[in-house]
């Protein structure tokens, strides 16, 4: 139930951008960057180490039930390959810089946190009707395309694509808890961490929820709704839960955890609004991501919330969510954001929340270590809005 | 992802005559039928009190986040609600006839199977593009619903149902797994659980994924791989995997477990196939399920893979699958059915993995006292075969 497609292209390409890992990331306070690169390097291999063991066990057993399942599963497994395991880099990041030692646990949690980002997103582009996804046909897609093959005619080719993605993304989330319990931690630890990955879970959930009445009621959401929606379905479960379960299973201090999940939230949310920006303002060769398809979608942004009660939103409400707006057209209502202060207004949304994470940040109770892990991230988010 | 809608209304009537506590349940070799429908009813109070606390507590959460999350877990609530605690009633069967004593153990598993039943219908009413369910809306219809009256049309007010179905079935999903958390056993017996649990979820997607197949590519199955997916699809979640975990929660012998879960599966295969009996040759009076629907959806049940293969194909195969079948029409597709030796093999067949289930039930390695729990199913069974 996680980003919607026009969202997922950003949170892969600059994931490269902001994930601790990514050479990406310029200079640091109080680090050598090329450290940060090579510990994000370890992490995600070992993060595609748990996850490669977790596919090959699910691929055995699904070939006993039969080929069709075991194609299932290859295609699941498909989809959460590639990625740049910027959640679990967040797991690591928190668990390694405050102290923890057992690597193997950390990266089964940040796998967990991997599988449930699957389930999202392929759940997601259900409820989207979406069949691409990076570039390339997602679960749903292969299943039309597969459908299609077989003789069956669009739209039932494409509702047995959704419809096995319904099945693969149960698949995802019920298995995303497992990894947890095979982290190989204690009773009173992953009970601990089932907790943060439930309250990530439900939180997601309500964050869809909004997000499906935003594009789907007529009336539109305030400002505040928007950055709530965003929070509870992406910034929670991307940010805020993995760096708390990082933290909680290092056994850092409660003081430390809330400190630092206070800037996974602060610094999630910021990120998805200069998200929002990207997707209007954005340079398309360096995010990769179309800057039309927002306003063609009439995705409720932040822009769009604060542009709604200007004097401008007469003449962008003319444009917003025609599916064959111009680049013309898109140019008008670009230039009608930044007249009424809603691109300006975004900024400097965007700039507090990572001010606010930075404040977090530096809370007495967060080693230097924990800033050099994560100062890059508010440095590139930061770096990211004009 | 549990049984079609068609299906359920039966599994709703038929559990009355089926769950080992109903008072449909005539006689019973060991036992006076009056104790099962007392301990039916306690095991029945006992679970609906787990559920009820868990949806308060869930419903509190849900109201700090905001009213529409509220009633989007009121509305799953009200889902989970009704239902006759079929797969509770066979765990908890299960675990008192083998000696064990934590009740309040044995419910939160019992729930944890029930709500993971709300999860798969719901998402199989997604998949079935269902808005109905047991004569009432379900989780689609009622945010179909709610978007009409905001005044969106069809089709988009569907889409909005199925996708609030989406995120609403995700929720029960990875909530059922949390009840056996709560279920206060030790880290081994959860852990035996949870295998238990994900092995019954692994199948019911996998036998999901084959119905799916069935009902939108273009060959037919065999009768064997019908009876395959009918068993992955719901005898494994419905009957195997309760009565397993039971035993296994109440510290039972390998063997017990093994005769009981064997038990389980042919049963529950044995009541697919009278389900798919019912489905056609029915008396709706007495099944509330209607006996034309199946003919018009042109399902693949045991009845339709044996047929396909026989000279009177050629007259079925003109009216299956006609979403406006008549009744005079149904009548000629169901005395065919009888010609060809349909009925009377799927009669023959279910009497089978009934006595086979009835084989394992004799093992040495359990007490009368769970024959004498589970034999009224067998009964039961037999007794809806002409």
């Amino acid at each position: 139930m996680a980003e919607p497609d026009s969202d997922s292209s950003t949170t892969c390409s600059s994931t490269t951008a902001i994930t601790p890992s990514s050479p990406a990331v310029g200079y640091s306070r109080n680090v050598d960057p090329q450290d940060l690169v090579v510990s994000a390097q370890r992490r995600q291999k070992h993060v595609d180490a748990v996850l490669d063991r977790f596919f090959s066990l699910a691929k055995n057993r699904a070939s006993a039930i039969g080929p069709r399942y075991l194609t299932l599963w290859q295609t699941l497994e498909k989809n959460t390959a590639g990625g740049k395991r910027f959640r679990p880099g967040m797991v690591m990041g928190a668990y390694e810089s405050l102290g923890g030692t057992d690597f193997e646990a950390a990266a089964h949690v940040g796998a967990a946190f991997e599988l449930l980002h699957t389930a999202l997103i392929v759940h997601d582009d259900v409820i989207d009707r979406d069949f691409i996804r990076r570039g390339g046909v997602n679960v749903s897609g292969v299943y039309r395309d597969i459908a299609q093959t077989a003789g069956i005619p669009i739209p039932a080719a494409e509702h047995r694509g959704l419809s096995v993605a319904v099945i693969a993304g149960d698949l995802a989330l019920f298995n995303a808890y497992r990894l947890i319990d095979r982290s190989g931690v204690g009773e009173l630890m992953r009970s601990r961490l089932h907790d943060i990955f439930d309250e990530a879970m439900f939180a997601s959930a309500a964050g869809e929820l909004l997000d499906v009445d935003f594009s789907q009621l007529k009336s539109m959401p305030t400002v505040e709704e928007v950055v709530d929606m965003e929070r509870l379905k992406t910034a929670v479960y991307s940010f805020e839960s993995p760096v708390e379960a990082g933290a909680v299973l290092a056994g850092a201090s409660d003081e430390a955890v809330r400190a630092l999940a206070g800037f996974g939230r602060n610094i999630g949310i910021a990120y998805q609004i200069v998200d929002d920006l990207l997707g209007v303002f954005g340079d398309e060769a360096a995010t990769g991501k179309t800057t039309i398809g927002d306003l063609r979608e009439g995705k409720r942004t932040v822009l769009i919330a604060y542009a709604s009660g200007r004097p401008e939103w007469i003449e962008i409400s003319r444009w917003l969510g025609l599916p064959d707006l111009t680049w013309e057209q898109a140019a008008v209502v670009r230039r009608s954001l930044e007249d009424c202060g809603a691109r300006h207004y975004a900024e400097e949304l965007a700039r507090e929340f990572a001010n606010r994470a930075a404040e977090e940040l530096a809370s007495d109770a967060l080693p230097d270590r924990a800033r050099a892990e994560f100062e890059p991230i508010i440095e590139t988010v930061l770096g990211r809005v004009r």
